[in-house]
């Protein structure tokens, strides 16, 4: 079926095309203060089904959630001096509230380490306060000079995890354990988004961290996108709050800690990872409507079936949306679904009614053909299958086909061009990286050979994964 | 078993039996920033629950999560007058951000009608659009002059709805629909808390609002807490926002709107409507851990014991965990189970073990007995429906117990002193609210003999609830 391009196609204009489908599939607006966003209902339903799988997995990890306030005393961020110098341009500063001048400033957090340190130290007195494992679901502030909605936002949405531990060791492995079962997991299994697990050079670290470790996922125009970090703190903050516990020897140790944050860039992952001319992809695992059932005309026995079937398929576990906007034309209403990325639309008339089918439209691998009211509910169980298989392997094919192995920083330059490069770090260098930074080239992170993560920046035989970067 | 007081004992010092609870159970601490609040994970799970209870009934009232930006320009406050006066003395403002001054400083959210009402005022354009109903889980910050932590902190989390309308009609009952079906069902099958629907009386009424629904509870001081409350707010913010809607005879509408909200403040009507002397009490609904399983003491039988019968609690659908910490004194852990107001403890040692029982100490009538493995599981589900049972009529009891029919002020103000007064709004009137305020005493809400709610103030009948609340 031909139809008038909705958004500005992906190869004219990519930033535009972003855009337009984020305005068009109603996932969010720009707030009003400059860099902020409104995120919509759909838009805020994707997210939900995120935090739902990521909450899951921080759980099973060992975290139990908790709350920190979004107010911090300015001198909090002064004690850990990479902190302070990473985040100071950042800040927003209330400095008069209730109808009053502050006597000391408090900062809207742009990440909580520094108060949930001044807690932990309270709270950790011997070893059998070890591991302490939290995290927080909450809103963030950081003052962004070029703002983009869900990459690059002014306030976001976010999980941030903060442990405390023993041993240099536990924290580590910790770190490594969220790095690889949360966000690797998630991204892979459920986001269907080929993420590079690797760590981060020291150019590229969080302030305040000793290692960071990394997702880095491509998007469909070849440039990475940073999808969630976890990182190694080491004694820094509880140096700097005096967090020490009372090791079994009776000594007193300060304790090894992480922190690791995901947020609502993520939903800007999944869109221009997935995306395509006709809107949104997403894959069944996330979709908060994974089929939609839809009425073609007004119709009391169409009306009565589409309930039945999304009865039917909500009972063998399908997140399903009846569709009886009948008042809305049909053609607008299924570029609306396609827009929203819906994986199944299951359309149904009165003819099709009277021959005991309906059309399943699939939006992953394109195409619609009837199906029999019998074979339907297995045919949509199947088809999510395969569609979330599908995006996971568009994902790695697109990802391995736009990563070049490079021996130069000039090939380097060229790859990232189009895609990744990737190249010995022994062969870049910090002075490689440099280079590199001048034309807005960045190291995504190291890895192994095998897909591992090297235990530290002069591993022998790391490659680095290099690329422009949202 | 005689046990030295873990608490002030709440007929010595409510307020101090409070703040000792909330600390000896690990709910919350204060924050660094007058007024705010740390929530520990405990009592964050206590809200994760509360949440979750919430965000089922919302969904089911029809109403879409979305989220707003924190940061609203200090103009929108000002467009709709009586909620700019309201609002005003309680706000904190950032002045700076991003290394600069800010042309027009920003408040951080009190609340969001402003905000909302910007973009319904684009969202909305036909008939067709409305109702629009929205719901958002968020923190918001009022600068509070007496912060008390869970009851009145300077930022609290909540849930706030706003909805827009084509009728006044439609409004009123989603408002009410609302109250009854979220509010006050959540309140009294999940938290057990007897709580009074009713109207407020103009004094008392929302800044903007025209009509203020609440479900008011009874603490068990005597003193009242306002758990929730429900707005209509007529056409006023329509008309400051100029929120219009295409009607299907052609003419252009202001529409209609609600909002509502519910906030961390439950979580201090949980712990005052049912914590006794010994800690808190938590109803099993509501419960995050509604049995949990204690090996007495190190022994390789009972601690394999402990796991197998939480596993079995657990597939019969029971919210359970193990203590298995047995390098902590048994009386300690028992004390901080009490404490944190777990509705069963099943406590297992060796010679229990031996004779194929274990012992369960009941947090809400008290007491305990041995049951053998075999009824250990039935038991258990009994227990947790009787204990669901009794704390909501030990708090309608308390609630009627405390409440005195009165004819004058005088003996309103009187009955005050330990509960409530009912006394006739058309006797009582606004002089006499005005003289109980003078002596901190006020109407929390009007109600209908037969326990309904009032459709205006003068409704003939009106009886208002009158006593001291937090």
């Amino acid at each position: 079926m031909a139809k008038a391009p909705v958004l500005t196609p992906q190869s004219d204009d990519f930033p535009r095309w972003y855009q337009d489908l984020i305005n068009k599939a109603e996932l969010a607006d720009n707030g009003p203060v400059r860099g902020t966003m409104v995120v919509r209902p759909y838009g805020y339903s994707l997210w939900e089904r995120m935090q739902s799988e990521m909450d899951d997995r921080i759980k099973r990890a060992g975290a139990d959630n908790a709350y920190f306030p979004l107010f911090i005393p300015q001198s909090y961020l002064s004690r850990e001096a990479e902190h302070v110098e990473g985040f100071s341009p950042e800040l927003a500063v209330v400095t008069h509230a209730g109808g009053k001048d502050l006597e000391e400033p408090v900062v809207v957090r742009p990440t909580s380490e520094t108060i949930i340190n001044e807690y932990f130290s309270k709270w950790v007195q011997s070893y059998r306060d070890l591991p302490l494992l939290i995290n927080q679901w909450a809103n963030v502030v950081r003052w962004e000079l070029r703002p983009r909605v869900f990459l690059r936002t002014t306030e976001f949405l976010w999980q941030e995890g903060h442990t405390a531990h023993a041993t240099f060791e536990d924290a580590r492995d910790y770190a490594a354990k969220i790095h690889r079962e949360a966000y690797e997991d998630f991204m892979v299994n459920v986001l269907a988004l080929s993420v590079v697990p690797g760590r981060k050079t020291k150019a590229e670290r969080f302030a305040g961290a000793i290692n960071t470790l990394t997702c880095e996922a491509m998007m469909r125009d070849g440039k990475a996108l940073q999808m969630g970090t976890s990182h190694e703190l080491g004694q820094n903050f509880a140096k700097a709050f005096d967090t020490q516990y009372l090791a079994k020897d009776g000594s007193r140790e300060h304790v090894w800690q992480t922190s690791w944050g995901s947020s609502t860039r993520m939903v800007g992952g999944l869109i221009m990872g997935h995306g395509d001319d006709n809107g949104l992809r997403v894959p069944p695992r996330l979709a908060p409507i994974q089929a939609v059932v839809v009425a073609i005309k007004e119709d009391e026995g169409v009306l009565a079936e589409i309930k039945a079937i999304a009865d039917r398929l909500s009972a063998a576990g399908v997140r399903v949306r009846v569709d009886d906007r009948t008042d809305t034309p049909f053609g607008r209403r299924a570029v609306d679904w396609e827009l929203k990325g819906v994986p199944l639309r299951i359309e149904l008339g009165p003819r099709d009614l009277a021959e005991g089918q309906a059309v399943v439209a699939r939006r992953i691998p394109g195409g619609k053909s009837p199906v029999s009211f019998e074979k339907l509910t297995e045919t949509v169980l199947a088809a999510l299958e395969e569609d979330q298989e599908t995006l996971l392997r568009e994902s790695r094919e697109r990802r391995e086909s736009h990563t070049a192995d490079v021996a130069t920083v000039e090939e380097a330059l060229e790859a990232s061009a189009t895609g990744w490069a990737r190249i010995p770090w022994a062969t870049l260098g910090v002075e490689g990286e440099k280079q590199l930074a001048a034309q807005a080239v960045t190291v995504r992170c190291l890895v192994r050979e095998d897909g591992g993560v090297p235990e530290s920046d002069d591993e022998p035989g790391a490659i680095a994964v290099v690329g422009r970067s949202y």
